[in-house]
């Protein structure tokens, strides 16, 4: 998957960056390709973040999520490989992304992460 | 939006005012528009405050909710505006606002702010 | 509402205590009068506490619920109101009571109020 | 309200006429207002038909409804009015309408509706 | 209990008495007493109809439902003696009164009546 | 078992024996004892009934299910061996009776039995 | 897998054979391997009849139903295969085994066959 | 969307087929595209038959309903169209296709068709 | 009730004292007599403890509690008791036991219980 | 059961090391054998660790729960044994296994054990 992908992400501005709340997104339609078996993946993604600066905007989220329909990629990377971008484009206070993938063989996997900014404090 | 939204808001003194309780409002079906596309948005709203001198009427806070029916404004946005507006006429002790507002495109959103007064320990 | 009410509740002893443990009492079938409509409310409150010398009778607290049914009173003073009676009878080391009450043009009301007492460490 | 609200309803020919098929849609977030108080009122409509030779568009549907957003309506009329709306656009073969209408004073009101094609047999 | 009762029902014309539909109404908060231990009784009223010339209004309903809450009646009359009072108010198409009532002694009663007028066909 | 069990059902008149209507009991607390293992069973009745002279009491009942706690008797026997009971103390025009048994080896049963009255015809 | 499966079916005489009743049992414990991939397949099994002069042991229902623990055989003949032998050891009125088997890729099956008496009227 | 579709369909001959008995595959990870606004579209497909001579076999089920991942088609003719291709591969005695789409623009839609052989009776 | 009841427990050796884990134990059928009416109470007890050296025998656990179906005894005092005699058979590092009684005149009642072995550090 | 067990189990590497992050796996189609009855036991795993330097592959990891399948062991001593072999596979900087096993004689049983490294700070 090239580097490009989290250029689709659009930001605004943040118009309350005095107080510390909380904005928390549930994508449940989130798709991607087993690299495997070649076979399609569907979960859950929940994104809850704190903004400084920028809040991420909803359509160029979803448009970016929907980079990942025909990508072959592992559970454990995809989770970490988003909230990387989400980072990157975000510089958020602090954000945690989980990812729930429906079951497999009977077994169902569910990765969380977590980033918190260096700087700033609490 | 015009600033006199929050006057429209009643508020009666609180009774115990020697003891620290939580009281919480639960809204389902709070309504206003998004600036963007001109559709309705739909949400729940809860309140969660601990009062100081003053509790809020429910009839004035539905009433003061209904102003946002037919105005555009994006979640982020109206979250923190509520709050602002609640904690002007009430000065709780502490006061937490969450908006979980319906899918839109497959995605749902859910924003939460928290208010402390500075003065009041604990 | 007149101060002999809580005179109704009935307790007995503790048998146990030596040992600090919890009993919570669910009464889903609360119903008293707005004072400003004067129509019914209905809710479910919950009463959790750590007894001390006394437990509250059952009967004798269903009893003493039950003279609300026909008194004009506001959430918010009921819930401090029947936490003050309760704590009048049974001195409990912790006892928190929440009222939840059934919507009301649309919004939902829970109020939930703590009293701790202040000799008995932990 | 006016005559002219049905017109916004746009259609699409079925291209499954010769077989008897059901639609249903569900639309959770309908409003309207009582015209009695003023007040909001918020229910659940669900359409279910048989198409003849037109489905309805969905983003028509959406537009056609919220024309009721400001408008004062009762929960009876309203119901029936929808449905010979869309009766008189698609001319279905079967098309049922329940509107389910939130809590007021603690009392629920659903609504349903039928209307059945003369001609077409089954 | 005395007959004037049922003199508080107010009603209204049905709009569309050319269509047989369908009202239903949901009164989760009914409360009467029971006879024989004084103590009150809680269930939840459906009532479901289809109007000839008239509709109940809702109100007028709950006022009508409201008299029960101080008297003694039995479940199994309660039930029958509302559907009484609502045909004779209404002289509906169909009605079917379902009373729900809460445990008591471990036990749980539901009582459905229905009543058909004898003139109208189908 | 003895015979004398079902002696202790009382009745009471119906009111309205000029209507077909439905009376649900659900008894989640009914209990007896396995006759092969001597390990106790639990499980709920579900009595529903259309009364024709007589409807039972609900004190007697529970105190006749109460006669099956130490008792050994078999799903199949105890559910009919009720039913029978029943309907020889109420002659109901009919009634169904459903036992759900709680797992056992991880096998849940429940069992279902009919009496309808040979004369009363519907 | 041999015919012998069937054997270890133990009966007991149903008492009540002048009445028709209806005996379910729920097995959410079923488990048996997918011939093609040799993995385990996992379902509820769940046993609905009406019994002539049998009833079904359920301790030796158990012991059949852990003779698939092992074997490799399709949904669509397990069910089969089970509601045959069931037959052919109980001679129900009526017989419907409904087997829900767990997701498979994403793919959940339930699998319903219905056996009734050629000779038993109703 | 090219005919060779429902080629990728593969069956296994059913083995009772003296038993008229219902197959129920349920596919909630159904996606396809919106031929209007490119953007994915979610759903889950209920698939009910009762086999003649051939049932179906699951994976290739999975790669047949793979194809529409990436095809633009809507909601009334996906439903219709795979109807058609199953109904070609497998000539059932009766088959029900339910396709229930997620919410786009807070309404949601569920269309299902069904289709029944002309030669076999009941 | 006479003191030998706990000497039915039996205990097995832990075989993994080196680590501090957790078993629960939940008991949906729980029964006792109500000391003051004579009727049976209902409930379900929730056992929660790490083991030290003895973990509890699940067959013996049952027969244990099944000596308390037929002793009159309170919700508080059953829930000590049931306490005191685990401990003093099993010695375990920690142990909670929760009882949640049916509803009673509508008021559900729960009592919670909780034991620390003093040595035992963690 | 003998050592080799754990043989089975494969990993990959983590790829995101810099990072604490949880991997949540719920299997709940697993089953072992009492030793006492030689009766199946079934229940849910459920299995949340952050990777250290590998994570667990899942199908090596599903082969290798099917192992107990036919082997016959105690609640508490194949929980504790899974969490040493995933352990000795993953050395993960914490390891929680939680299994729940269904009711057996009207008891659930629930056992949770944590493994935590030693050197790994957080």
């Amino acid at each position: 998957m090239a580097p490009p992908l989290s250029k689709i992400l659009e930001t605004f501005d943040n118009q309350y960056p005095d107080r510390d709340y909380t904005i928390e997104i549930v994508c449940p339609e989130f798709t991607s390709v087993c690299p495997k078996t070649g076979q399609p993946d569907f979960g859950t993604l929940t994104i809850n973040y704190v903004p400084e600066k920028k809040c991420v905007e909803l359509k160029s989220l979803k448009l970016y999520l929907l980079q990942f329909r025909n990508e072959g990629i592992f559970y454990e990377n995809v989770t970490n490989r988003i909230l990387d971008d989400l980072v990157a484009a975000l510089h958020p206070r602090r954000m945690t992304l989980t990812a729930a993938f429906n079951a497999r063989g009977g077994i169902t996997t569910t990765v969380t992460a977590t980033h918190k900014a260096e700087v700033h404090g609490k």
